[in-house]
């Protein structure tokens, strides 16, 4: 294994002290339990958002902290959930009086651990809802996951809640919104190589020489299918068609009811794509993938998504949500709507996005 | 070899395509030849800024073009120094009748093809000023290169010229101010991998499993020295005190002299990093390299400069000037002033960089 690490047991520790070296003016972070939070927080009756889950995603989700996007990020070790006690201090660092929203993937360890953390906070009188993203249509059920698994929707969540709750949005509202773009988003990944978690030292799983693995996961979860090796184009057509054929996933959504005090369950199913639909095109490197190799995949999405009448009005290329060194993308399209549309282009200013200020 | 392309002859090719459906509201590509220009553009009375180089550097140079930073940006094929005709053609789209600089990355292809395009330019009346990028410290005069190679400084250099331009300097004031940048930028990069060129299909050289080069250069050139793997606080101190360290290096550059008509030489020697020195620190991903690794090699850098007591006031981290999927970083370290740190400062919106708008 080569990597620019000094000790597999403090990759992440050491990388959060660089990013607080880094980023003074944008973020601080809590070591013991580990956090990273906005400098301004906590931030009287705004409503504040926290995210996490395993480090190796970066700039997910501490990048993702700043103006504009999260209040706090509770990064784990390398693909690992991180712990209740963390998202705790966290919650109580920066909650500004108007309530939490806990932004999180579908992995089980995620999930429960943000269930405990939210029941703690209750005790201490802060009002937390939890919203899971479950946007990889790839394969229902998977290593880590009940249901879908949480992907790149998520960065566009974080974005456009983020927005929503500097713009005084209330708890209920902003919990709205977060579940309304899940539901809209839908997500497909594949890898050309696997990834190295530095703790373990050799890669995660194998792809020969001529193989490529469609509907991966993020932590190198098997997807749907291995295949040998195919053309850019293809390989976006597969993941696109599928992306915006995919019809009717039905999940049981477990959210806090602050009324009655206690966890309910509903049924949520999705919403097509029609066309017509204005939708955020996102396409996403695992880590390893160049950039120019980004846009021979945007470009071959375009062009789909109008024969499809999917209208792109909104895109983010680059990135964002990764698997460490891994090679290979993801696509996610979310379908907008006005509100979404205006919240996306609202200010930003974190460490790995930033515009308008 | 396992990439993201439909096939090695087009890549250059269909990513622009990818950029041009990307990004319509910040550029335009031009085909055959081909080169990148603001929407913009001309623009009456602005000096124009155009940079170029052979393509695999991704987000470098196409990346950088729009408000506040390019106005053309003229991409060859991977790893090759575009043409005259290419830069005359952008040239003359983007000129505004105020001149034209030209931010050339001393590899001697690039170099010549932008004094014959200048002297092009010249015969049609547009005045061109081509000033060289030679920040690597690591080795003089290398595969593809007199002198030193011109890497990450060139990306600083075209954020602060891009600035002034944008605020109304003349093209001699853009380009004694690239002089400087360049004259108080130095970089040195590393690599753990080799990068692939699609038209190649093999890496372009190899590093044993336990091996690294120090002083890469961006297209795999020899750097300094092949060693055994370190640690990312070893390799770090390695680079940063070899930059930091460097002393007197003197070229002769060859600029044009309008009043004359004619190439002129003089000296030019760096200054040196001194005690109390502000600086901007940049840490620059390879391409294959993830982030949380760019922020631990940030961690260390911060503590170096500290104990030379120079001030990092200002520090850009990510990848900017890659080499395919090349893992390995670099660092650059540009001496500022207060009109650099203004320029800086100023708003940009291009598709790889963007804040303040």
């Amino acid at each position: 294994m080569k990597k620019l690490i000094n000790n597999s047991d403090n990759v992440v520790r050491e990388s959060l002290e660089g990013m607080a070296a880094a980023h003074p003016d944008l973020i601080k972070v809590h070591f013991d339990p580990h956090f990273i939070y906005r400098v301004e927080a906590p931030i009287p009756g705004k409503v504040a958002l926290i995210s996490g889950g395993g480090s190796g995603h970066e700039p997910m989700h501490g990048g993702f902290v700043g103006l504009g996007m999260l209040d706090a990020a509770c990064p784990g070790e390398v693909f690992t959930s991180p712990t209740p006690d963390q998202m705790l201090e966290a919650a109580k660092m920066v909650t500004g009086g108007a309530g939490v929203l806990n932004i999180v993937k579908n992995y089980s360890g995620d999930v429960m651990n943000f269930e405990m953390a939210a029941e703690l906070a209750h005790s201490e009188d802060i009002l937390v809802r939890n919203i899971l993203i479950d946007d990889d249509i790839a394969v229902k059920d998977s290593l880590y996951t009940q249901g879908r698994r949480g992907v790149g929707a998520t960065v566009l969540a974080e974005k456009i809640c983020g927005a929503a709750a500097q713009q005084g949005y209330d708890l209920k509202q902003v919990a709205n919104l977060c579940r309304q773009v899940n539901l809209n988003g839908h997500s497909m990944g594949m890898a050309l190589t696997s990834c190295t978690v530095p703790a373990k030292g050799s890669p995660t799983f194998s792809l020969g020489d001529d193989e490529i693995e469609s509907g991966i996961g993020i932590h190198g979860e098997p997807g749907r299918q291995r295949m040998s090796l195919k053309s850019a184009d293809e390989i976006t057509e597969m993941l696109a068609v599928s992306i915006i054929e995919d019809r009717d996933y039905t999940r049981t959504v477990r959210e806090w009811d602050a009324d009655k005090g206690e966890w309910v369950e509903q049924e949520l199913t999705d919403p097509a794509f029609e066309s017509g639909d204005r939708v955020l095109a996102f396409v996403n490197s695992m880590g390893g993938t160049p950039l120019s190799e980004l846009y021979i995949v945007y470009r071959k999405l375009a062009e789909i998504c109008e024969k499809k009448k999917l209208q792109i009005v909104r895109n983010l290329i680059g990135p964002y949500i990764t698997s460490l060194d891994m090679q290979g993308f993801s696509i996610t399209l979310l379908k907008l709507d006005d509100e979404m549309i205006q919240l996306w282009d609202a200010p930003v200013k974190t460490p790995a996005l930033r515009w308008g200020i």
